[in-house]
This record gives C-alpha cells, sequence and structure tokens, in this order.
C-alpha cells in the first residue's frame, strides 16, 4: 500500500485531560516498527473501562491519550518480524495480548501474557519505550495497547487476532472485550456445570454475556440482580430467568438470594465493579462450594472485605480478565461461534454513531437503554 | 456393659466460665438416645480452638461447656437404631458430621454435613435438644458435637469414625482435628501439582502438616513463614524446606515472599488465624493463577480485605474446614496411612499429660515449643 512506512494522518479522538469532551483532531500515527501492526480500525464500541480511565479516576490513566480497546479492522501494515498477519488481513486488537512464549503463556493455567505489560501498562510501544500517536508533533499517549478511537493504531503483533475475513466487522468488534469476558467468566473461570444456579449482579453487556454464557452451559436458574428492573425486558432473552431488584427488598440482597435458593447460589458474577456488591456476591454462595467471580472493575484504592468464615466455610472468591480467553487464540474461535450463531452480538448493539459524536455516545452509556454503542470510523 | 443404660459418673474438665481455669468434675453422663453413641474417651489432645472458646472471645462459645475434640476412644454403648458402630468399637470422634444423606454430603462438592449442625452449635443433640451431662442435676453443655475432656462423652452416630483396633488411640487422636486439616487444606482444598510453591504461615500443628502434606504432594519448595525462628529446625523435618521470619524484613512479607519467588508462589495456607496474615497469604501468590487457602480461624467479627484486583489478575482465596476431608470415610483412611508409615502423628506429640493436668496443658500450648499436648484420660 502507498502508506505503508510512511506517516498516516488521520481522525483520531483525543482525550487531552480528563473529564473533559474527547476532541477529533488530525492525529499523526507513525509507521510500525519491529513487533509491531498499523490496523485501519473500521469500528469501535465504548467501554465503560474508557469511561473510567477518561474519568480521571485511573490512577494509571496517562493524558494526553487515545482511548478504545473494542474494535476490529484491518491490517494496514506492519514491522520487522511479523510473520502471523499480514496487510489485508481482517483483525481484532487485543488488550490482553498472547504471546505464548512467556511463564504465564506457559503456565497453561492464566490467559493473562505478560510480554508487553511493561509498555502497554505505561502507554507506550515495547520497541523504544515511545508512542506511535502525535498530534502537532506533541506525543499522545496509547490505552491499554490498542487505542481504537483512532482510524489507524499501532498495537504490539502480541495483540493482533486474526480472523475469519467473511464476519462482518461492524459485529464482531464486540468481541474484543465485554461478550468475552462474560462468556469466559462462567466457561472458563467460574466453570458452570449443567443445573447450576447462577446470579448476576449487573445486566449490563458484561452481565448479560454472562448470562448467555450461563444458558449455553446448561444453568437450571439464572437470577439477574439489577437496581433498574427496566433491564429485565432485554436480560430475559439472554437467559436470565428471574429477576431481582434489591430496591424492592429491605433485607440485604445476599440474604434475599440465599432465601430464594435453599441455601445460596451455586455461582454468582458481580458485573458492576462495585466492591460492596462483589461481597455480596460472594456471601449469596452457597456453603460448602458456592463460587463468586469479579469480573466488573472498581475503582482504584477500594476494596473488598468479608468474614474469612465464609471462605472457610467453603465459598470460593475468583476474578476474570477477559473471560480467562487466550485472545490470539481463541477470538478467531469466538468469531467462528458467532458465525455459527452459536452466540449472540448483534443484540447487543444498541446504537450506532461515528466517530465525530464519540462524546455523545459516551454520554448513551449512562442510559439505562444502551448496551453497545459501534462507532463508524471512517464515513 | 454393666454400664449400658445407665447414667455414668466419671471426671471430666469443666468450663464454667470463660476464661476461668477448667475444673474437674464428677460429671454424670446420660446413656445415648437414638441415633447416638457413648464413647469413653481414652486420649484427647488440646486444639488452639478449644482455647479460642475457652477464652470468651468465641460470640457461640456457651458456658459452662464440656470443651475438647481432637480425641480417640472406644464405644462403651450405642442408642436405638446406630448401626454402624457397636460396643468395643475404636473410634474417633469427629466434629464434623458426614450423614452421607444431607444436601451437602450428597453434592460431591464439600465435607461439611448439615445434619446435626443446627445442635451441635448450639450445645445441645438433635434428638431432644437437650444435654446428656449434668454436674448434681445441673446441665453443661457439649462443644462442638465432641466434648472430648470427659472421660465418656455422647456424640451423634453420624460423628463417629470407626478406625483400626490395632491402631494406638494414645497417637491418632490427632487425626480428629489438626493433622487432617493441614493435609487436606493441601490435598482436598488446594489441590497442589508437582513442582509446585507453597508457602506457609504459621508453624504449628496444622502448618507442619501443610507442610507434611506439600512435600507428598511433590511441592519443590516449601517455604515456612513464623515469628519464632526457633521453629525453623522442627520444620524442616516436616518438609519446610526454607524459612522466612517477617521480623527480619522491612518490606510486607507479601513482597518479600514475591521476591524470592520471581513473582509469587502457587499457593499459600494461613494457619494462624490472623486476617492481616490472611491478606498478605493472598498476595504472595503469584499473578493469574496463585492460590490462597485459609486454614487459621479468625476472632469474631473480625474482617478479610484485599484490592480486588487481586482477584481479577487470576488469585484465588479459599478456605478449609477439617481439610475438605469426609469424617467417617476418610479418619479411617488417615489411620491407615499412619499405620502405614505414610503419615506422621507421633512426631506433633510434644507432651503427655494426664487429664488433671489439664490448665497446664493449656498454657504449654502458648509456648513455642509445644506442638501437640495429648492427655491420658483414665490413669
Amino acid at each position: 500500500m502507498a502508506t505503508q512506512g510512511q506517516i498516516i494522518t488521520c481522525k483520531a479522538a483525543v482525550a487531552w485531560e480528563p473529564n473533559k469532551p474527547l476532541v477529533i483532531e488530525d492525529v499523526q500515527v507513525a509507521p510500525p516498527q519491529a513487533g509491531e501492526v498499523r490496523i485501519k480500525i473500521l469500528f469501535t464500541a465504548l467501554c465503560h473501562t474508557d469511561a473510567y480511565t477518561w474519568s480521571g479516576k485511573d490512577p494509571e490513566g496517562l493524558f494526553p491519550c487515545i482511548l478504545g480497546h473494542e474494535a476490529a479492522g484491518i491490517v494496514e501494515s506492519v514491522g520487522e518480524g511479523v510473520t502471523e498477519v499480514q496487510p489485508g488481513d481482517h483483525v481484532i486488537p487485543c488488550y490482553q495480548a498472547e504471546c505464548r512464549e512467556c511463564k504465564f503463556c506457559k503456565s497453561g493455567k492464566t490467559n493473562l501474557c505478560g510480554k508487553v505489560r511493561g509498555a502497554t501498562g505505561v502507554g507506550v510501544m515495547m520497541n523504544d519505550r515511545k508512542s506511535r500517536f502525535s498530534v502537532n508533533g506533541k506525543f499522545i499517549y496509547h490505552f491499554m495497547g490498542t487505542s481504537t478511537f483512532s482510524q489507524y493504531t499501532v498495537v504490539h503483533d502480541v495483540s493482533v487476532a486474526k480472523i475469519d475475513p467473511k464476519a462482518p466487522l461492524e459485529k464482531v468488534c464486540l468481541l474484543g472485550c465485554g461478550v468475552p469476558t462474560g462468556l469466559g467468566a462462567v466457561w472458563n473461570t467460574a466453570k458452570v456445570e449443567p443445573g447450576s444456579i447462577v446470579a448476576i449482579f449487573g445486566l449490563g453487556t458484561v452481565g448479560l454475556a454472562v448470562a448467555e454464557g450461563a444458558k449455553a452451559a446448561g444453568a437450571s436458574r439464572v437470577i439477574g440482580v439489577d437496581i433498574d428492573s427496566k433491564k429485565f425486558d432485554t436480560a430475559k432473552n439472554f437467559g436470565v430467568t428471574e429477576f431481582v431488584n434489591p430496591k424492592d427488598h429491605e433485607k440485604p440482597i445476599q440474604q434475599v438470594l440465599v432465601d430464594l435458593t435453599d441455601g445460596g447460589v451455586d455461582y454468582s458474577f458481580e458485573c458492576i465493579g462495585n466492591v460492596s456488591v462483589m461481597r455480596a456476591a460472594l456471601e449469596c454462595c452457597h456453603k460448602g462450594w458456592g463460587t463468586s467471580v469479579i469480573v466488573g472493575v472498581a475503582a482504584s484504592g477500594q476494596e473488598i472485605c468479608t468474614r474469612p468464615f465464609q471462605l472457610v466455610t467453603g465459598r470460593v472468591w475468583k476474578g476474570t480478565a477477559f473471560g480467562g480467553f487466550k485472545s490470539r487464540s481463541q477470538v478467531p474461535w469466538l468469531v467462528e461461534k458467532y458465525m455459527k450463531k452459536e452466540i449472540k452480538v448483534d443484540e447487543y448493539i444498541t446504537h450506532t454513531l461515528t466517530l465525530g459524536d464519540i462524546n455523545k455516545a459516551f454520554d448513551l452509556m449512562h442510559e439505562g437503554g444502551c448496551l453497545r454503542c459501534v462507532l463508524v470510523m471512517h464515513t
């Protein structure tokens, strides 16, 4: 392509400061260096983690930056030594890398590859510890190793999942974060068995994906817990069989659930990021075996607490990141499952806007009726 | 026997009030009712849970009571409907029952039988919700469903493990609590694999049994953590390969262990009952897969805390009670393993006294050199 090896100037939404509207800028995107891939982002969705860092509450958030981590696109060019993708490949950039070489990847016990984390955690690329983004010579930090709120982005090759070119990118961009997180929490982290009773705290995209995963795993009851009763109608379509609104009860929600389930649920999932709810999610689990999985991301500095007796009497407290999926290996598999209509994706997309409307898209996230808003990046 | 169906008057150590010396009394022990077994206790050891309730800090502690839960004896008589043991059988009374009929026993997921808990938790027998112990007509509460600080006790039939009559009761009494708790924490709850790095917080009997279990499971490094460096010599004999005294370090102990192990341990065990140590035990685990098991019993009202990030990045927090062993089924198996010299028992017994010296035995527990003190009940 004519752009290979060249700086590309394109549109991107830059977060110059915390909690200030994003600004659509002409951004210079440097060519990929060794082990890097430059991707033309076609569609990106917004996720609460973007909003969290944008808000300034994330102490690791660096500004100015280009947010975004749930997207799909086409490889524009690759740097030296990149062999697994080539220009033209359809890809999903993955904030969780998979190098297949590090202690984590080789352990067989986790998806938390460590290879590029030291760079992506501080907004730069590993090769030279610098950013590939700039605006009029001023460097802009990367975010989560993905920065998909740009028409072009540069990522590490270990963070690129090559997918079926027939997959509709405007849909499968969601397989970059929220949907796999929920499905994987059930399938990989909790390993829910047929007949299980499941409780889900928070019925946003991740919570609904948990419901879908639980239904697929054969759960006998899927209890959705949310303070917005309007969410139940939608939730039914994803597998939620019962709904509990904590506001309808005077008793603590954990006690309500224990009473509803003859002693507690087999598995619970916290999909909000609220440490008090995380405690309730643990304590609504059945004595002897109930397992609670933390999926939501709490604000920095907050802590979870419980009486140790809860664990000594057999409950298990876990967490999950990207649902335990190995990104490069398993995102393509999830895309195939979608193509075979084995998992939902379209149903999570409630809004479609353009990059220019990104601030409106962030506003929409805080409305109950919005699950995922997809941005069309090139119009 | 001549005593069958009769009240037996014998010696027992009665805790009349919290934190006051136990008093050796002539206690009347009523005959076993339906589903009950009266046992002549020959040997009992002391455990920290006895001391905890005796101290008055246990809000569920009821006084006056007869403490004790780590013992061995011979069945004196059985009540109506008891079929699995008969007079003369050698037995270990088990504070954790196993009925094989309740939701818990049938789950295949836990050892926490629920059948008699509603009675043993409040110091009475299930049949008539009364005690079988009295002193001059005044009822004395049972403790943990065992009350082994009495020459005769009455327990529920689901709480009696029948063992090989050739086993030396003065030794295998330890298989009623501490040793199985440690071994089972490793084998049943954590499921430590060969090559694992293990950290043990607290090198008392339970901690040493964890070390022994870890060694048997093939752990490559077993790191003992204790504020009493004198314990290391003994600990080596049980499988501890390295010793860390938190007092020797300025850094938090979790950081010391992470540094020592290139990222953290694979499994950690808290064998003290200190909630701050429980946190350290979790946080010294390796990102991605480290599992921490709470074995110690914390004081009432205390809470464990950590940042949820610790779990979201792959650590697992669990607990164990009686090491996850099913008591009636597996205590006899542990006795067999001891008889075949596959597990240690004798090595934990540092002192032997008589029932009359029980207050001295409690004093000994707080000395570093004491692991288990066994009381000879009939002299």
